[in-house]
């Protein structure tokens, strides 16, 4: 029942309005013929197969999920057809390098695309995302010769990818898998192990699987420096880089049950000697996993949000369509039994918290993404460097903060439907269902946190987080500049601005706090880290908005955009402000209360 | 994979230490023979029959769910036979009326068997709950001969009840419902019309199902006013109260699918000039059913917090049992390859929170329990009006606030497994599908707010919150006066109660803001309706946890329970004062926010 409608409007205003993709693709050679009009017909063309091929299947897909029959997955009925007329397209290599045939785009373009597969059809997306980001660790890391075989062949979507990290015993803490890989006399590996909770690890989508897989040579050092990285494909491949029909020792052993994300196979892998390719040195696979984990953990934040905005589309139709009780100030439509349920402020609340936070969420994605493309297409290895810094403390707050606001979006929409929102007819129990997967998967959002508050905070002794304070510097001096040319809103804009200082000065506050009480107490940090994570969120939610809300006020906004479109943005901003924002305080509070009442129970005692 | 244990070493504690039910029991003629053998034994047998009837087939309930066909309902394997053995226990009728045939016991002692029964197997606890629901509601407002006729069998689970309400464009706004009663010749009525989302509306449990169905004569006012209530078996009842082989003109047309309690038929039913029985006056159908709801409302806070038990449960055995990593301060179990995840800060957060809760939302499920004992069995009028006053303010905080904190802690318990627990295996995904119904069903948790703020603040003119600040003051009373004789825990409660007395006064401060605001506006209710039910819950909960903390520091609980047992007690209401309770403030900030930002957003920019 759900109708799926891409939000291009939001999406051309932040990439052009708020983070001036246009000027910042023309200032990179390698993105220089990123045009305006290229943009819009690609964004507008990736918004009709969302619509018009992935969300018709999302419900039916969820309906049938995945089904196993001795060794064999079968996706739901559509899949195949519409994962070949996506590979056609081109869709899957869309970010890939021009080199290998893939079509070199910039991230802020295909994370876009990305947020609009995911709310079409978040078990869909999962497929093309992860032969992305395979494709992605072997253009990195591969030799030439596997990148000459694999890549045209995974950006085509002849082949797909996966990656094999997790072993029953072992997910966060990957320095403890028992997966080996043994040396042979041709230059190859002999994979063995199991792996589990291998996300589009077997499927019928296309002609073969290109497992990346984590294992650890019999010499090897122990823990998380002795584990390599090694390219395992479903089917044998020849010399001439064809498929053969020789399979690899290797089988899939079953697929999960699962809460959602029911027509994305996720899978028990087991190698059982495989012939796999070292990719990378030996013992730097963690390493290599890594650097491809922001791209990963970025489209994380776009499932998040991206399940947000279905939900909110429906949620709004629904809240204005919807006759029940009056307003409280009266009828509002006094010729029907009852009023359409927009008029309580209640309803409103559920809705503008939404709207709010996946606005800034996708800005907080884009902007992340245009680190990214700096980090990788910039000519200044200097720009380049600092993007890559930026990009490395963004991650774990865009990974966790968009998809804990997703989440609490989808619950919220399904709550403004009432007892409809819980029958499956509409559409938004699968939702909640599909983003409570993104909280957890990719690390879950605690040890996002942890990496947050130990790694990039308190282990780089603030460097990371006093360069996004210069960004956020930047762009308030830039404000100051132009205050005087802005009267109408900008007294407004000026308090915001304001309360947007407190909760910087906030952060620094807690930041030292943390510094200071981690060197006695290393448990600190763990127990900081959860609301260090939040109040991150909320001070770039806000950053975000307060982006938006100026780029409303441009002359170019004010022609390219209707009244009612900005008004719209403006008063949600308001919102923002007033009600989302002053939460802030409270995780200060809980930061403050510090380790002792987390770490004084005994063990047992639980 | 979820082994549910009954919690009766907690529950005995707020029963009989927290909430002194023995004096209470003892004090009332009603319930004089309650005496603390029989709450144990009845406690005892209760827990045995949830951890070994109704929690093995919880997870294959859900499976299979409820299935229809050609009107028919079929429960899942092993409902029949469960739900037969519950009621030859005696369990359907153990609060009811001893003169036809029920146990008559406190709704205290019952609230407890309820949350475990929630806790086992949601689905399974609504059909007895239903009956009991619509067994009291014809105690209350039946003519003697329909209570003759119906109650003995609804006790004895024979037959079963069901509450037919909504309709497919009236849910929260009754007063517009459509089906119709038409007098009849004999005395009884023909009552016609379609009714959705009906808990226990058909199903293969027992022999009849006795439906309480809302509908409107044809001359009878617009509006709620002119709602009655019926009584439609679905099986006709012969002149001596037997079951007969004749349908009544009524069908269940399909059953919905959904989300979670899967094993829980919610069907369609359609009435075609059915027989019905008038209960209670003409016109007072919306009266009679709300005389019943506060206990219908109780229930769903049960339903919260015994699903958060469940997966507290297995969510603390997980974390002490799953290897993952080291501890900040380095290995705890250096022997083994990893230390159990119970070590970090962050799992532990995530713990005590679902924990604290637990512990609170229990023991304020119980203080309301009580009230309603004393307004139903109490040989004082005065005694039993002010509780009943009581009740009517505590009920929407319950209900809200118990099931938002049990779905939060559903949340959280899957969030400790990680990837275990969004796979069906470990049950915790169910818990969380289980448990988001309890906030939208009898009153989605927005309209509990909006009825808290309303009816029960502005509407009465802040007299019930009155009389809950003099409970709240006679409390703090008693412990000034016994301050001196507890000097060991004591500086530190003496710090909770400060903290405790500054969330009372910013309650105050907050009810007069809206008390005032809404004179001009009255938006402004609904615009803080949610925060203040936020800010209401956590005056409560921090109530409930004084009153824990309090009792545990009497002699006769050091002398009852281990120290282990009450030092973890203690642990946990640190935890709740250090690190839940401070959020007040920021709901304090929401509340005076206002209206303005809810209402600007025309309806069409939604």
């Amino acid at each position: 029942m759900t109708t799926y409608k891409a939000p291009l409007t939001d999406m051309q205003f932040l990439l052009k309005d708020v983070m001036q993709a246009t000027e910042l693709f023309a200032s990179m050679p390698a993105t220089a013929e990123v045009s305006d009009d290229l943009v819009d017909a690609i964004l507008e063309e990736a918004g009709k197969l969302c619509e018009g091929l992935l969300a018709p299947i999302n419900q039916t897909g969820d309906q049938q999920g995945c089904r196993f029959d001795s060794g064999i997955v079968t996706t739901p009925d559509g899949f195949k057809e519409a994962f070949k007329a996506y590979a056609e397209g081109g869709w899957v290599g869309l970010t890939g390098a021009v080199e290998y045939g893939g079509m070199g785009m910039p991230k802020m373009l295909s994370a876009l695309i990305e947020e609009m597969a995911f709310a079409a059809n978040s078990s869909f997306a999962l497929y093309p995302i992860l032969s992305t980001g395979a494709a992605l660790c072997l253009k990195l890391h591969g030799s030439e010769e596997l990148k000459k075989t694999y890549l045209p062949k995974i950006y085509a979507g002849t082949w797909s990818g996966s990656m094999c990290l997790t072993e029953p015993h072992a997910g966060t803490d990957l320095g403890i898998i028992k997966s080996k890989a043994e040396a042979q006399a041709d230059g190859s590996y002999s994979v063995t192990g199991t792996k589990i909770f291998i996300t589009a690890g077997e499927h019928d989508l296309n002609e073969n699987i290109i497992h990346l897989v984590l294992a650890k040579l019999p010499d090897s050092p122990p823990g998380p420096r002795g584990i390599s990285l090694f390219l395992v494909p479903k089917f044998k491949v020849d010399a001439n880089g064809e498929i053969t029909d020789q399979r690899n020792a290797m089988s899939c052993g079953s697929i999960e049950h699962k809460m959602g994300i029911r027509a994305s196979a996720t899978c028990v892998l087991n190698f059982d000697a495989a012939q796999g390719y070292l990719v990378g040195e030996l013992n730097q696979g963690l390493a290599c996993m890594f650097t491809m984990m922001n791209y990963e953990r970025l489209s994380m934040g776009l499932q998040g949000n991206g399940l947000a905005d279905s939900s909110y589309q429906v949620a709004a139709e629904y809240a204005k369509d919807r006759v029940q009780g009056r307003a409280a100030g009266g009828p509002v439509d006094p010729d029907r039994s009852a009023d359409p349920i927009i008029v309580h402020p209640d309803v409103r609340r559920m809705l503008l918290t939404m709207r709010a936070n996946i606005m800034a969420g996708r800005a907080l994605t884009l902007y992340t993404a245009s680190k990214l493309d700096i980090a990788h297409f910039h000519s200044d290895s200097t720009e380049q460097e600092r993007a890559q810094k930026l990009v490395t403390l963004l991650i774990p707050i865009v990974k966790a903060y968009c998809t804990d606001r997703g989440f609490d979006a989808c619950v919220a929409g399904q709550q403004v439907l009432g007892g409809h929102g819980y029958i499956a007819e509409w559409g938004l129990e699968q939702n909640v269902r599909d983003a409570r997967i993104a909280q957890i998967y990719e690390g879950t959002n605690g040890v996002q946190a942890l990496d947050l508050m130990g790694r990039k905070t308190v282990r780089s002794n603030g460097e990371l987080m006093h360069m996004l304070f210069v960004e956020i510097s930047e762009f308030l001096a830039e404000q100051e500049t132009q205050q005087d040319s802005n009267q109408g809103q900008s007294q407004i804009l000026a308090s915001y601005i304001e309360t947007f200082k407190a909760v910087r000065r906030a952060v620094a506050e807690v930041t030292s706090g943390v510094l200071r009480r981690s060197i006695d107490n290393p448990n600190e940090i763990g127990a900081a880290s959860y609301a260090y994570l939040e109040l991150m969120g909320l001070l770039l939610y806000s950053f975000m908005w307060l982006r938006i809300l100026v780029a409303t006020q441009t002359p170019q906004a004010r022609e390219r955009y209707s009244d009612d479109y900005l008004s719209g943005l403006r008063l949600t901003g308001d919102f923002f402000f007033a009600r989302l924002l002053p939460k802030y305080k409270s995780l200060v509070d809980e930061i403050d209360a510090g380790a002792d009442s987390l770490m004084a129970m005994p063990a047992e005692q639980f």
